[in-house]
């Protein structure tokens, strides 16, 4: 098996790679930008491009490269096909690592990006050590991304880890970006704690450092830092929905570790203390001991992750 | 590999053996009582002997035999180490293959029942053809067995695939067996149905089949059959906690197929005509193609996944 290994994250806007060495050490990364046009049809191209660029630079022959991990926007399935397209980057379904196989020969597999992501935190990030973990992404959505047993799970068609989707909330009255109504991602997410937030202002005229403030999930944690009550009944609000829906997510997969990422998450460890007591609340017993860890490879989880896949498996 | 393999199902009032030959066709199965004097220590002792008396009997030599798989009623991890021990049979935590194999020697595997149960459907009952499958038991309780790329998924401490003890309802004011209020297991159980035919029938004097009949699944399900609109209400909010817990677990795992085994299933097809739409109505659009179907091994489930265990990893 060769040496080294590249892990690509494509984006909306970048691709970002990464050069791994042996055991699993970045040894440099680097971005080039997502071609949308002609539906998205460089980007691959592009991608193989810059992998030969940098082996040439770096003497690297194809039997060095053990592999190129990818993680593409989309459902991906566990033979690498982007099961419904890409809409972001205009991809239609096709299998990718036979179509980047056709630029560059060497091994390719692919995985769906937020579940790269996870893999990536598992491998060398919050989820270390461990073989069984659920990692949740707290950003405009919630995302998920399940490792059992020390592999991705990807599900029947790629939808496996949609955790931002699961039903919590009966009677809500506005809508899911999925369609649904009262999804967790509609509680958790960066703007589901901004509606959390506005919904709690207009409920009374108790002071409160967010008044007149942009709300945000920043806004309101940094509310809860200066020790405001009505941040806290926010946050605790969002953390009994988001520990209720963890507890739900631990009665199918029973992990180990909970990672929690997305930018959400940098609120720290202050965000974990309010959604661990509720998880715990809710929990069926078998799995109340799970640890809750914050993501720490942050925007380079998804190289790691993907270069996880050649390297791992 | 042997061409031979016994599959053990442990229970409460008895064990079940199976013999399987190639192929995986089931040659023969039969019973011994389990013995839970002393902590249940004569439980592995007895089941070596009936193997070892099966072998002899029909001239099988250990070099045949590629091994025995058990299922026993506990939370078991991927070693085969029954982590929380199993209350119904007295035994505390230990690991069954080490056991099992002071007594005789060939390859053996152990896993929780209902996930042995559920394995048995994926191989050659109403999840067969699939690699992604979850498996769920209405009995007195609500049990699940999930299978994730074709494997068992056991979680960190045995209790993946516990999709009873899912939270789904707030505010409920009636404990579930676990401890928490508002498990899917507290609706949709034999014993649930029976309650929810209950609190149905004492909301009005609506003429109905089932007042002054001993409230069951079963006669829940007969009532149904036989028009009665009382027992439909009363199917329908069946209908939809179950389908809303299971597009809960499909956001989560994502599988090809629902397999829905336990006494309740006897109401047969009707049962899954309450079920999909309301699963239907709540998945996430990914995941909402999963198809239903009734487990068909019935009470063998058991010995056919536990020789699974062997037969397919």
């Amino acid at each position: 098996m060769g040496r080294y290994v590249f892990g690509v994250d494509i984006g909306g806007t970048t691709v970002k790679l990464g050069l791994f060495g042996e055991e699993g050490v970045l040894l440099e990364q680097w971005e080039i930008p997502t071609v949308k046009e002609n539906g998205g049809a460089s980007i691959l191209p592009n991608v193989a491009e810059s992998v030969k660029g940098k082996m040439e630079e770096r003497h690297i022959r194809e039997e060095d490269v053990a592999g190129i991990g990818v993680g593409a926007p989309g459902a991906v399935d566990e033979e690498g096909t982007l099961v419904g397209g890409a809409v972001n980057i205009g991809w239609k379904p096709f299998n990718i690592p036979e179509a980047l196989g056709a630029y560059i020969n060497v091994p390719i597999k692919a995985a769906n990006d937020a579940n790269a992501a996870a893999y990536g935190e598992l491998w060398q990030g919050g989820g270390k050590g461990s073989a069984n973990m659920v990692a949740v992404t707290l950003g405009t959505g919630v995302g998920g991304g399940i490792v059992v047993n020390g592999s991705l799970l990807n599900g029947a068609t790629g939808a496996g880890g949609e955790i931002g989707h699961i039903h919590l909330v009966d009677g809500e009255t506005e809508s899911c970006g999925c369609g649904n109504r009262g999804c967790l991602e509609q509680y958790a997410s960066a703007t589901g704690i901004a509606r959390l937030a506005e919904r709690r202002l207009e409920k009374d005229e108790k002071p409160s450092l967010l008044r007149g403030r942009n709300l945000s999930a920043k806004s309101v944690f940094d509310a809860v830092k200066a020790g405001d009550e009505v941040a806290i009944e926010i946050a605790e609000q969002f953390g009994e929905y988001l520990g209720k829906g963890l507890a739900v997510v631990a009665a199918v997969v029973n992990p180990e570790v909970f990672v929690i990422g997305g930018g959400v998450s940098k609120a720290g460890e202050i965000l974990l203390s309010f959604v661990e007591p509720a998880y715990k609340k809710y929990a069926f017993h078998q799995c109340r001991g799970a640890r809750f860890a914050l993501a720490e490879l942050g925007n380079d989880a998804g190289i790691y992750g993907a270069a996880g896949l050649i390297i791992l498996n």
